[in-house]
């Protein structure tokens, strides 16, 4: 793949060096250079009801170069670009942070630097991201790695053969980037992603072996799910048709994450379209699962402020009007307590996978 | 192994049955029970210099039943010690908030809990652990997976080969505890671990097949590594001889990540004896990196009040009391500056793989 990019311009390299050449057709032809980037804010987000997504509106704004107020940041959007397609020539991928140290430097003949922060150089690529419908690991851009995986899947992952069925407890480390140029699904035998909020509960699960008894892939983010995490269960889902299961704390962050998994967030909007997968399932905890399950009162934690004012926005969420789930998060509020998962575990150390998720899969009960 | 636990005592569960024989004993001899608990303080710890590491001293505390003080402590640990022999006969691991939840109830005749929060059960956890001499790992508790392994190196966990040079980019995802009970180290044939604080410069070298051309293992936590990751190190230079490099960001926070993997931490004194190694290497950045290699003093951090107050602690430290610390320490307040390892993709993007670390490597670099 370095060789073969080496010699022609790959799609996405083509694409920022486009950027570039927008500077120098402009010059040509004695026009001030312009990039024309849709508008990231909320008043240009909405959510399509029938795809189940959140999506971008169509407002852009125009950037130009003999503009007072935009030169400097016109220059360091091409300059960002040039980093980017320097990765893809190397075929190589990187860290945000690295990119802004990589583009940092003093002006020549000044004393000024091309960035003076990072939160200078995020937004330009999120900007390139959007202006050149590229998903950022298109752009070869990476975070750590975070999360685990477990399960009847076999991936490839730079030519070797990673069967998630047979590393033990602790699972292949998911990488931030897991599109198809750097890992593929070469197969996949499972009935179901299990989306794990926590990983102390995936730890439960893939110690109890419960993927081997449910058939099911287990995958966890150590909290709110990463990029690759989400990607991974899109693909899963997309191209080996598996429903997804999302299981989280009884409280307004655990309805947050599985609506993030579901149709989005509202801050990576123009993300959705390769990130949501809007038919996942809420498994729970759910509101009601206390009273279902015999939890005693005293495992619930009092509902703050923070909470209730969270739930309240919640609420209102366009995405949150279905009647079961008005009457779910009503529930939590009416009850004054949140549940942790980690709450289960004051039945027995392996209620979660001898008792709640079996009763939970055969009653099909989550929510839509 | 969970069939042999069911037929007779393991060794740590019969150290915990011991906590609530104690009681037992005592009542039948009509006897106030007490346990001894070593201390747990600032005042009870020191660095033993031959050893070169951090060591408990030998000051203990007696904890009494009928102490009006004490009782409920007294009780609470009993539930605890109970909990914990509970996972030892059903070969289990949980986490500590699990074992909070697992044990807290409302007491008979009463409304009172017998634990109120997590902050009650903790150090509960601790005193058994010093108490019984039983690393947290070996009383099976754990926390979630945190860090990524590869390179030559074949493990089994749950009986499965895991072998860290056939993982890919991603690798093995580092669970909590890789006590000998769970996981075996095969099979070695590294010549050295590479311990690299952050994640993302895991990324850049595994990428690059790092570990292949410099025949090395790369371990990272994503930050301050956690106990699954120290211990793996220690395990691999203890049982096959590796030594270790520390590989972090140059300031007082990476200094110190060092000085944890090498000489334990002052908080857990008692887990040095496992978990320490008094071997290991640092190997960067230094501070006088920036100069050697050339990096311009733009990518360098303005050091605040709270990085040269924490320095200025170090720098006092009888573990740092060497020369060549010395004058690592005072270089960096010298210059007001630190360097992430991120400063440098400055020079490039692979400047990590190509240029530093083989010359680090090559001229024997590091300090002690």
């Amino acid at each position: 793949m370095a060789k073969a990019a080496a010699k022609k311009l790959g799609p996405v390299e083509k694409k920022l060096v486009g950027v570039a050449d927008t500077v120098i057709t402009a010059a040509d032809r004695g026009k001030d250079p312009a990039l024309s980037i849709p508008v990231r804010s909320l008043a240009n987000i909405n959510f399509n009801e029938k795809r189940g997504i959140i999506e971008m509106g169509k407002r852009k704004q125009e950037r130009t170069l003999f503009n007072v107020g935009m030169a400097k940041k016109f220059m360091q959007t091409v300059l960002v670009a040039d980093a980017l397609a320097e990765l893809q020539r190397a075929n190589l991928t990187t860290s945000l942070r690295e990119i802004y140290y990589r583009t940092k430097h003093t002006m020549k003949d000044s004393s000024e630097n091309t960035f003076d922060g990072q939160n200078e150089s995020d937004p330009l690529i999120e900007d390139l991201e959007v202006t050149l419908t590229a998903l950022r690991e298109e752009l070869h851009v990476r975070a750590e790695n975070a999360g685990s995986i477990v399960g009847p899947v076999v991936l490839t992952d730079d030519g070797d053969r990673v069967d998630c069925a047979r590393l033990g407890k602790g699972g292949y480390s998911v990488p931030s980037i897991v599109e198809p140029e750097f890992i593929q699904i070469r197969r996949c035998t499972a009935d179901f992603v299990l989306l794990v909020e926590k990983g102390t509960q995936w730890n439960r699960l893939s110690e109890d072996k419960f993927w081997r008894r449910y058939n099911c892939v287990l995958l966890t983010g150590n909290g709110q799910p990463p990029r690759g995490v989400r990607r991974l269960a899109r693909r899963l889902h997309e191209e080996h048709g598996l429903p997804v299961y999302v299981l989280v704390d009884n409280d307004p962050w655990g309805y947050y994450i599985y609506s993030v998994v579901k149709q989005g967030s509202i801050n990576l909007a123009f993300e959705s379209e390769r990130m949501a997968i809007p038919k996942a399932k809420f498994i729970g905890l759910s509101s009601s699962d206390p009273d279902t399950y015999g939890l005693p009162r005293n495992v619930g934690i009092k509902l703050n402020d923070k909470d209730i004012g969270r739930a309240k926005e919640l609420i209102k969420y366009r995405w949150f009007q279905k009647k079961p789930w008005q009457e779910e998060i009503k529930r939590m509020l009416a009850s004054g307590l949140k549940y942790e998962l980690d709450a289960l575990a004051n039945k027995d150390f392996r209620y979660l996978t001898k008792t709640y998720l079996p009763k939970k899969l055969k009653d099909r009960d989550w929510l839509d």
